[in-house]
């Protein structure tokens, strides 16, 4: 038996053993946060247990689809002074990203700790981490499998859900095989992936949607047709009441350009500070153009931040970009 | 043994018993079309058997990862007169689907078609059709399997590109679960998920980051929030050189931002004559609202075509859209 498979059958244990579960997931909760926090109350229900879900930063509107999302409580939440002794925390590399939770822990609380970050340093009493997981949703999946339990309806939309937003919608590299396996096999219990990507995919928030309208008017094609690149200036920020997360996706556009190999978004984030967004397809590593300009990053997506006026941040990139392609800015 | 087991059986003795195969898609073609046309080359390699490949509209430089995509022929180059006596047609509904080829085939051509659209005509002399495949190289994964052949790494890339492609990246509603189990079993041969999204999925033309950038500056929000709307005028599409092709996907940026119901777009298609397009989330059947104004859809994507001016087909829209919300345009 492998090291993976004893432990989850120390967590199947777990559960066994436990009742009235405070089940967490991290600050800030993604969909693989979310669905796995209820992959959990749904597994559960199935073992006719009770539990509190909590999550510090409360539960993204946009996975109020998913079942029993309303019993997700932030921490103004009245908890009724309540501890408790069995808590189980799910994609959290480390007990700091759990927040502020410690004052519902009970004395001799012990710890089920559920993930797939590399960086998990293994805070619980018992750990269930698998690192190839692309979602700690997949983990669950393989602990629904060792406890026994049937494939609910419930628990397949909450698992999808993980799977589908932790690899960008089968597009990250993390997407392996047996990730999408497991999707494809959800399907046959009711899951509808158009409906759940459409709400976890395709939302943009109306301040990313007023900031793309902005930055497209300053799009600009350069270093033939192979660098496309837009300007946010701070005051474009303000004017819009977006800040740097709705300026996120910018770049994208850009590098998604027929025939564009890198794109470039230039953003103002504090006054003489510009935060260089790099995105590239094939002939060009921009963590090297990263790392030239004091930033790192991957080969296909880097950035790095620079002091200065926007026109200074671009003269410096445009140079770098200029050597790395051997076609000048202005050609 | 089923039908469609039959029809497979038929096709495979079609491919052992003939030689010198030309190799059909249809006119403009998509992801599968050419995954397709280049997996049934990927399969004829296996056998020892040669071929020749044609589109008439040649094959969009987008698929040019695609191992033997050189090899795809238009009819503008020269076929040195030729006639082939075995031909496959992949991915086409009927004949005419395959452009002006007549003249390449031999008076005694026998004709395999396979295909996965409801409407096929079964033109062949041998048919294999299967309507509920999301993409005709579902059924050609089905077809190697018939014929016992391996999967090679050139077939897995073919049929993940037209699996991927056909079902908007697992998105549509024709994603089943077979599709994604084939395209996760496909991920065992060396297919890289994320480049073959990025390839296919994320390419967009300077023309429709152009006319984005136009038709997001008449961006205008209304019904309390509940409509996004963007409007194209004639003059827009001729200022950045844009068909109304480049105009399609403006209609969805409109349905994904956070809080809206319905996405519409205007686009002013011939002067005096506005095409609506309509996308919704889930209070509205939108299929609805356009049979109302003489056209038709679904209830998550429908259209029409109305006579008059932006400003007249605005009105008429706005009406129809406030009466199944419950709220007024200017709310
Ligand atoms: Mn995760
Ligand atoms: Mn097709």
């Amino acid at each position: 038996m492998t090291d993976y498979r004893r432990a989850l059958e120390e967590a199947v244990r777990f559960l066994r053993e436990h009742d009235r579960f405070l089940i967490l997931s991290h600050v800030n909760p993604d969909g693989d946060a979310i669905g796995s926090t209820l992959a959990v109350a749904a597994m559960l229900e199935q073992l006719g247990k009770s539990y509190v879900l909590v999550n510090e930063s409360g539960a993204p509107d946009k996975f109020s689809f998913l079942p029993r999302f309303e019993r997700i409580c932030n921490l103004s939440q009245d908890l009724a002074g309540d501890t408790f002794s069995a808590v189980i925390a799910v994609d959290c590399a480390d007990a700091s990203r759990m927040g502020d939770v410690r004052h519902l822990f009970a004395p001799d609380a012990a710890l089920l700790n559920i993930d797939h970050h590399p960086t998990n340093d293994a805070f619980g009493a018992v750990n269930v981490i698998r690192t190839d997981a692309a979602a700690t949703a997949e983990i669950l999946y393989d602990l629904n499998e060792a406890a026994g339990l049937p494939i609910t309806e419930d628990f397949a939309l909450c698992i999808y859900t993980g799977l589908l937003t932790d690899t960008g919608g089968f597009r990250y590299s993390n997407t392996s095989p047996y990730n999408m396996e497991i999707a494809a096999r959800l399907l046959r219990y009711g899951v509808n992936p158009g409906d759940v990507a459409e709400r976890c995919l395709e939302v943009i928030t109306l301040s990313h949607v007023k900031l793309l309208r902005q930055a497209l008017q300053t799009l600009r094609m350069s270093h033939g047709n192979l660098v496309a690149s837009v300007f946010v200036s701070r005051q474009d920020l303000e004017s819009v009441g977006a800040d740097r997360e709705d300026a996120g996706g910018l770049v994208n556009y850009c590098r998604n350009i027929e025939g564009v190999e890198v794109g470039v978004s230039f953003v103002e984030a504090e006054p003489g500070t510009v935060k260089v967004s790099l995105r590239a397809r094939s002939r060009v590593d921009v963590s090297e153009i990263a790392k030239q300009l004091g930033g790192g990053g991957h080969a296909k997506a880097a950035g790095c931040t620079l002091r200065g006026t926007l026109a200074e941040a671009q003269e410096r990139v445009w140079n770098a970009l200029g050597q790395a392609l051997g076609v000048n800015a202005d050609e």
